[in-house]
C-alpha cells in the first residue's frame, strides 16, 4: 500500500471526511479499499477552527497506526475556494477562509489536498465505483439537500468560483416552494431528504399511515428513516413520498442530461440508501422529460456504490500519487 | 496564412457553415480573419444529399481562389455524431447519418472535420470572440429556437451522444408551454426568436403597436426583425417582448450557470443582435435567480462578437494546424 | 302543449339556438320535451345582421308548423348583454350590439327572450337534465374552448357585464399555454377539445398511433372526434390525451368548487360526449385536489343529459309562462 | 333602537364575533351603528365548550347594559354547517358539532343565528360599508390566510356544504408551495398575512432591512405587523413583500371575477389596513390578467370600510328584525 517516489513519500495516503457531525479518517490503498479507520464527533461551528483541525489530525494520525505518512485528502462538506486552499465557508463547520490545506500540511508534514465531499465522492465513485470506465458522468448526492459533481473527460469540474455542481438551487418550479437560500422552486425542495418528510406530511392529511404511530402523532417528529421504514412496511404515504420525490429527481436529471449528455448518472447520498424503490420513479421521469429520449441513448441512472465512504475514498484521490499513472480524477476542471 | 507540416499540408484552412438557407465558406487565417468568402443556397431538405454536397464543394473551391487547400471543418446546422463523423438528422438538411466527413474528403483531398454549429460558434468566440482568455464558457445560441455549447477548460463539450448543449430543451415550466419536441415549458418556448414574436402577438391583444401596421393588421405575418424594428422605434409592445424574453434568457442561464459556474456566458445567434434590449432584463434575472448570487462572482453575460460568421471561424479551428500549438478548443470533451 | 293566460298569449313557446354553424330551432313543451324542430344553416360573420335574423324568424316559424307562438327564447354563442337585448359581440356571428330582442318581438309579435348558450343549456339541465332537484350548480361546457354557468337558488348567474361563467380564462398555470385571449395558462388550453387534439399531437412525438393512419400522418388533419375514435379503438395515445384533459377538468373544477360549493357539478359540451373517459380522470382529480375533500360531500362530476338540444330547451324556459309556477330558472340573477 | 313585532321581540340586537383570541361583542344597530360593546378574552380550544358558551352569553349580557335583548347574531371564526346551527370545527375553538345555535336560545331566551366571520363580514360591508349598493360582491378576507365570501343578489352564497368562499386554497401555481391543507400551490400560501411574513424572511436574505433590527436578528420573530412598520419607514424588503402579496391578490381575484363578473371586490382582513401598498400592485394584477378586461368594467377593488367590528355588525344582520324590510343580506343562498 505505501509507495516510494517523489512528490510523495514512501507510506500511506489517508482520506478524511469532515461533515457536521462527525469526522471520518481511513488510509486507502490505491484499489480504493479502506483499511485502519478513525472516527472523531465534529466539534461543531462555533468553536475555534483549531479544535475542528486537532480532531481532524487526532483522527488521521489514529488511522495510520503509526504507519510513516506520504499524503491526505480531505472532503469537506463545505465550500471550498476555487484553489483548493480553503473552506470558505459551511453551515455546521467554522472556517471562514482560513488557509486549511497549509496549516494542516504545517501540522502534519505531508501533502494535504482538499475539496468538498460531493466532488470528492464523484471521484470516488468514477474510479471506484458507480461511475467505473465512464469518461463523463453526472454525479447527484442526494441528503437534506441536493449538491453533485459533474465529471467530464474523468476530471471533476470545480467551476470559476469553485461552485459548480450546485444542482440543488437549480429553479424547477416558477413561484414554488419557498427555499432556505432565498429563492422559489429550487430542485432541493422537491427531491431531497427534507422534501421527502415533507411530502410524507402533506400526504397524512388526506390518508392513515403507519407514520402516525412512528412518531407518536406528531407530524413535526417525522423523520426520513421513519419515511423509509414505513415504505418498506408498504405504507402507501411513505411510498407516495417516494415516488414523487424520484419524479422531481427525473424531471431535475432530465434538464442536467439535456445540457450534458453524460454517459452515466450516478444517485448518491443518504436517501439513495433507498434503492429502486427512488430511482425507478426516476427513471420513468427521466425517459417521459429528457429531450429525444427516443432517439437517443438515455444515460443509465445508478445508485453510488461506495455508500459513507465514499467522501473520504475520494479524498484521498485527491492525493497523487507516484509509481501510478496520473489520476485524472484527482485534478479538477474550471 | 498558408503553413507547412505534416497533418495539415501547406494551404488555406476553410471553415463551412452550412445552415437552412444557405452555405457560407471562407478562408480563415490563424488570427481568425476571414479572406475569400463564397455563398451558396442550401439545395433544400427533400433533395438527394450530392446536390447539398455539390454546394458544399462549389462554395468551398471558390473560397480558395485557387489556393491550395489544407484542411477544411465544417459546421453543420443539425445534429452532428459524437466521432464528427456524420451528420444524423437536420430540420433542413437532407443527410441522414451518411458518412459525410470521408466523401468530403475524398472529394476534397484533404482533411475534413465535422460538428454542429453551435459547438463551432463556441470554439470560434472562445478563440477569437467573447470568451477569449476563458478557460470555462457558456454559450447560448438565440435563433429560431436556443442551441448552446459548453466550454470546459478551453474545449467543447461534447456529450456521449454528441447532444451536450441542447439547452433549448430544459424544462423551465412544469405544464408550461407546448413545445415541437412533444414536451411543455423547454426554454425555447420562452427565449427565442419565435417566443419574442409569440410574445408580442399576445400583447398586441391589449395594447396598441406599430406592428399592427407593420404586418398590414395580419398578426401571423409578424417576423423577429419587425418586433427588433418595432422595439427600436419605442414601441411599447415589441419593448415588453424583449423584456419577456430577455427575463426568461436569464432565469434559464442562471439555472446552468449553478450547475456549471462558468467563468462568462456569451450570447450568440441571431437575437442577440438586439444587444442589450435582450441582455439587460436577462443580466437582471440571472442576479435574481442565481443561487448565492451576493456571495459569488457572477459570471458577465455579454453578446458574441462574430456574428454570422461565429459557425465558419469555428469550424476552421476544428482543423489541426502545424506550426502553432495544439488547439485545444479544436478538440472536444465528452 | 299551448297554454292561456297573461303575459304569454296561447301558443307554443320556441327556443332557438343559433351558432356558428346552425340555427336550431324547436317547439318545446312544458316538460321540456321537444317537437317540431327546424334548421338553417347560419349565414355567417360578414352577412348583414338581417340576413341571420332572417334564418332565425324562418326557422321559428318552421318549427311551429302554423301553431300560435307565445314566446321565443334565443339562445346565442356569443356575449350578451347584463339586460339581455342584445349579442354585443359573438366571434361567428355579426351582430355588434343591435337591439335583438326588440327587432324579432317587432317581426314575430310575441315576447323574445335572450342569453348566451351556456347559460341557456344550464337552465336545461337544471330544469330537465343533469341538475334537476339541485338548487346550486355548475355548469361547464367543453367545446373548442370551455364556457360555463353558475346557478344558485335555482339560478343562473349573470354577472354585473352578462359575463359570469368565463370560466375558460381562469390561469391555472402560471407562464403557462399562450391562449388566444393573450394571456397565459388558460384552464381551456388545458381542457377542452382543441387541447384534447394538441395534446395527442404531442404524443405521438414519442409513441405510434392509429392518428397518424387516420390523419394521412398529416398531425395539423387531427380533430377531436378522431381522438375520439381512435380512444375507443384502445389507441394508446388518444387516451393519454383524454386522461390528460380530464385530470385538467378536475383540477380547475376543483377551484370552482372551494370557491362555490355547489351541489353537483354537470359537463356539458361535445368533448363530454366521451362520457367516463374523461370523467373518470376529472372526478379523481378533483377529489385530490378539493380542499377538505376527505370531510364535506364533494359534489358528483355528472355528464350533461341533454345533448345538443341544451340550449334550445334552455331558451325556452328564457320565456315566462302561464299556468305554471313562476320559473326561477328563467330568471338571472347577478 | 328597540324594536316591536313578531319574530323579534322589543329590545336591541347584539352581534357577537368570536375568534381565536377574543370574543366581541356590541349592541348594533338599523343603521349599522354599534354602541354597547364588550369584550372577552377566548376560552381556548382545548376546554370544555361550555367556557366559550359562558363567555359569549357574559359579553352578549354585558353589551345589552340592562336593555331587553330581541335577538343574537353570531359570526364564529369557524366551519359553521349549512344549515347554521353549529360550528363543525374551527382551528381555534372547541366546537365539534353541538348544537350551538339552540343551547344560546335556550340561555339567552331571544332568537340567535349563526355563521361564519367572513360571510358576516361580507354581509355588513354589502349593507354599511364597501359594497353598499351592489347587488353581487366579492368578499376577500386576508389575515393569516384567505377567506372569504360570495354576494349574489344581496345574498350570501353559503353552499352545499356551507364552505362557499373557501378561496385560500384555490390552487394558483401547481406543484407550488406546500400548504397546510395538504396540497400545494394554494393561492393563501402567495397573498395573506403569513406570506407576507414569508416573502420578506426570503427577501432579507439578499437584501438589509430594518426588519433584522426589528426582530433582533431573528428571522422567525418577524411579524406581519413589524413588515407594515418596515414598509411604511420606506424599507424596501417589506415594500417588495407587500407588492408580491399584492400581485399574488391580483391574480388569484381575476379567477373569481372571470367565474362571477361581480360589481365589486371588497378586500378586507388585518392585512387590508395596508391599504393602497397592497392594493395597488392588486388592482394593477387584476386588470392585467383579467379576460376581457379591456373590454369590459373591470370591478373596483376596493378595502373593506368596517375594520374589526364588521363580524360583529354583520353577525346582527343575521337577526330578522319588524318594522323593516326583510333583509336579503341576512339571508343566504345555496
Amino acid at each position: 500500500m505505501a509507495a516510494d517516489g517523489p512528490g510523495v513519500g514512501p507510506g500511506v495516503v489517508v482520506g478524511v471526511d469532515i461533515g457536521g457531525t462527525k469526522v471520518l479518517a481511513g488510509v486507502v490503498g490505491d484499489d480504493g479499499r479502506v483499511s485502519g479507520t478513525a472516527r472523531r464527533t465534529t466539534p461543531g461551528r462555533r468553536v475555534v477552527t483549531q479544535r475542528v483541525e486537532d480532531a481532524l489530525v487526532e483522527a488521521i494520525v489514529e488511522a495510520t497506526a503509526g504507519r510513516p505518512l506520504a499524503g491526505v485528502g480531505v472532503a469537506a462538506a463545505g465550500f471550498v475556494d476555487s484553489g483548493g486552499e480553503r473552506v470558505m465557508f459551511a453551515p455546521h463547520l467554522p472556517w471562514q477562509g482560513q488557509p486549511l490545506r497549509e496549516l494542516l500540511e504545517d501540522r502534519l508534514g505531508c501533502e494535504v489536498r482538499l475539496d468538498n465531499d460531493a466532488n470528492c465522492a464523484a471521484r470516488a465513485e468514477s474510479r471506484h465505483g458507480a461511475a467505473r470506465g465512464a469518461t463523463s458522468a453526472l454525479m447527484i448526492t442526494m441528503g437534506t439537500g441536493i449538491g453533485g459533481a459533474v465529471l467530464v473527460d474523468g476530471h471533476v469540474l470545480r467551476g470559476a468560483n469553485g461552485m459548480a455542481g450546485e444542482f440543488g438551487h437549480v429553479q424547477v418550479v416558477p413561484d414554488g416552494q419557498a427555499c432556505e437560500c432565498g429563492r422559489r422552486g429550487c430542485w432541493e425542495q422537491y427531491s431531497s431528504g427534507n422534501a421527502l418528510v415533507r411530502e410524507a406530511r402533506m400526504l397524512m392529511r388526506e390518508q392513515p399511515s403507519v407514520l402516525s404511530e412512528m412518531s407518536g402523532s406528531d407530524h413535526d417528529r417525522i423523520t426520513g428513516p421513519m419515511v423509509t421504514a414505513a415504505a418498506e412496511e408498504g405504507d402507501l404515504v411513505a411510498r407516495r413520498a417516494y415516488a414523487s420525490v424520484g419524479d422531481w429527481l427525473g424531471v431535475g436529471t432530465a434538464n442536467l442530461v439535456a445540457a450534458l449528455d453524460p454517459e452515466v448518472v450516478v444517485i448518491g447520498g443518504g436517501v439513495s440508501a433507498a434503492g429502486d424503490r427512488l430511482l425507478d420513479p426516476a427513471r420513468a421521469a427521466l425517459q417521459r422529460t429528457l429531450v429525444g429520449a427516443a432517439h437517443r441513448r438515455v444515460p443509465p441512472l445508478v445508485a453510488a456504490q461506495l455508500g459513507p465512504q465514499a467522501g473520504m475514498i475520494g479524498g484521498a484521490l485527491l492525493v497523487s500519487r507516484p509509481g501510478r499513472r496520473p489520476d485524472p480524477a484527482g485534478q479538477a476542471r474550471r
